[in-house]
């Protein structure tokens, strides 16, 4: 096999895995020392379920190249993206117990395997637990950061909650949700590995930056595949958002659009929640007459090319070419 | 009214709340301030009808207790005092969820009055915003306690999970249970008040010590009043535990003197859980039985005992008085 042609269609997300595969390695072996629990196996079973179900482990891979990106020779950005894989494990838990989902990462969720008491109890045992391994790491202004993270992503999930089945939800809404559920933890994990390098200001902004632009990308992204996405790919079912009855980006956009009859439709359909057979196939149509889907990938780009932005910034080095092009990569998913 | 008299009678937390009026009104305040969210309305409205609803707020005032008793002068443990009110509330919402409980503090729970849904994520909310309160003291050492403590209650809870229906749960795991429960938080409260007052290290072992004592004591007589205390008082149903299946102090101690009838009853109640009607009447004849609730009230008794011993090394002050006197009352409840 030719090598080089190889590692040109790799994907940015395996080159960074390769490019960090010791540091990865060591997250990995911290994540499972810390999800046991001498008490209580109930914790390591319900954890290692989601764990080892083979998420990408994106966010932690952030914050490692971060860090490296920015010349860091220690071990602490280690502990920081074991935290955030532990911050981003509990809020899936929640999650999945709060829109009562079946599945997650082409497998039960942990909900419907154990119970919503587990997946609630489980969630707050990883949220400590990557408390005390911030705590390690002995930086205050690390723990800011991940404190001010943790509130924005609990106050972008409680807006969800009230704004879903709201038709008055608008685009300023909808960016709130979304960095909240995404981009705080995206961008925190990149600047918390920026700041345990020691970096200067405008590097440290730049990587929150990148982090905030590539998540808002990331969600948007998502949103658009629930109404398209093919289930085996994105291992979750299509239309869960529209019975879940959530005002995303590209229904925002047809709701803005709609005439009377639409607008009957929306109403029935996500604010009295009264869905019937073929109204998703419905609800589609609806969103490609106004080219809500469009509309709402061109903001995707532009959020990317932000991120890209962002980077300029920072010195040349392989982890940034990666990471510029991990921008270019997730929205590849609705070109 | 007669001053002196008056004050003879009164319970040593409305004492204590005098003590500490001053300090508790910044608390009150800076609960009020933080609890606050401007993009989703529904996280005070959560959290004021629980914090709201009239609890003692036994855990801030243990923290400004230990503070200024060890002389502390700055207002860094009325932060720490919230803290500890709001990983208290936040463990009371996800509680109220895992239990499915109906009422609290008298008034329906937030999970019956919104949804489960709420009472998890408002719960995280507030579990942030403690931890964003605690970053801002900049102790490092704090951080660290109410880290562990964080996990150790985390961990309890899911401990409980397991362990409740199994009657082989001995009273060694019931232990573990209640010092995750509520004396993990109870000793995290006086230790970092201890801490942050720059207290020698034998001071906040000692103020650690009395908190776990108290706390333990706290929970077994709670333990037992759900097998006897009155609705009205206790602000929740007699038989709660009974009904969860949970196997607490009593019943372990019934289960271990049980004969083949009494075993197949908390077979059948406990771990099958097919109860009917009379058979919280037959519990409690069980434990009359083999003095089961005297032997708790016994043990209580002995945790109380352990509180004050350990304040016996600490300067004579007001205060120290007042949590002493704390011990006697908490166990005065089964007396």
């Amino acid at each position: 096999m030719d090598g080089v042609a190889e590692t040109k269609v790799k994907a940015p997300h395996d080159r960074l895995a390769e490019w960090l595969a010791e540091d990865m390695a060591a997250v990995n072996a911290l994540i499972r020392a810390r999800m046991a629990s001498k008490h209580a196996p109930r914790i390591p079973e319900v954890t290692a379920h989601l764990v080892e179900a083979g998420g990408k482990r994106l966010r932690p891979m952030l914050t490692l190249a971060a860090a490296r990106l920015l010349g860091y020779q220690g071990s602490d950005h280690q502990k920081l993206a074991a935290t955030v894989e532990f911050i981003h494990t509990a809020t899936l838990l929640h999650d999945d117990v709060v829109d009562e989902s079946q599945r997650r990462r082409g497998r039960p969720t942990a909900n419907l395997l154990w119970d919503n008491k587990s997946s609630v109890l489980v969630g707050d045992y990883l949220f400590a637990r990557s408390f005390q391994l911030m705590v390690e790491t002995g930086s205050l202004r690390v723990l800011d950061i991940l404190a001010n993270a943790s509130a924005t992503i609990a106050e972008g999930e409680v807006l969800q909650l009230t704004a879903a089945q709201d038709l008055a939800t608008d685009e300023a809404i909808y960016l709130q949700v979304v960095r909240g559920k995404t981009a705080a933890l995206f961008s925190a994990a990149t600047e918390s590995g920026a700041v345990i390098s020691g970096a200067m200001d405008s590097q440290v902004k730049a990587l929150y930056d990148y982090g905030d632009a590539l998540g808002i990308a990331f969600q948007i992204v998502d949103d658009i595949l629930d109404y398209g996405g093919q289930d085996a790919v994105i291992g979750k079912n299509i239309g869960d958002d529209f019975r879940e009855r959530k005002l995303t980006l590209p229904v925002i956009k047809a709701v803005a659009k709609a005439d009377a009859e639409e607008r009957a439709f929306w109403i029935r359909t996500i604010e009295k929640g009264d869905q019937r057979e073929g109204d998703l196939e419905q609800a589609m149509a609806i969103l490609a007459r106004h080219g809500a889907i469009a509309a709402a990938r061109d903001e995707a780009l532009a959020w990317a090319e932000r991120a890209r932005q962002a980077m300029s910034s920072l010195p040349d080095h392989p982890l940034r070419q990666m990471l510029d092009d991990l921008a270019g990569y997730v929205v590849a998913r609705v070109l």
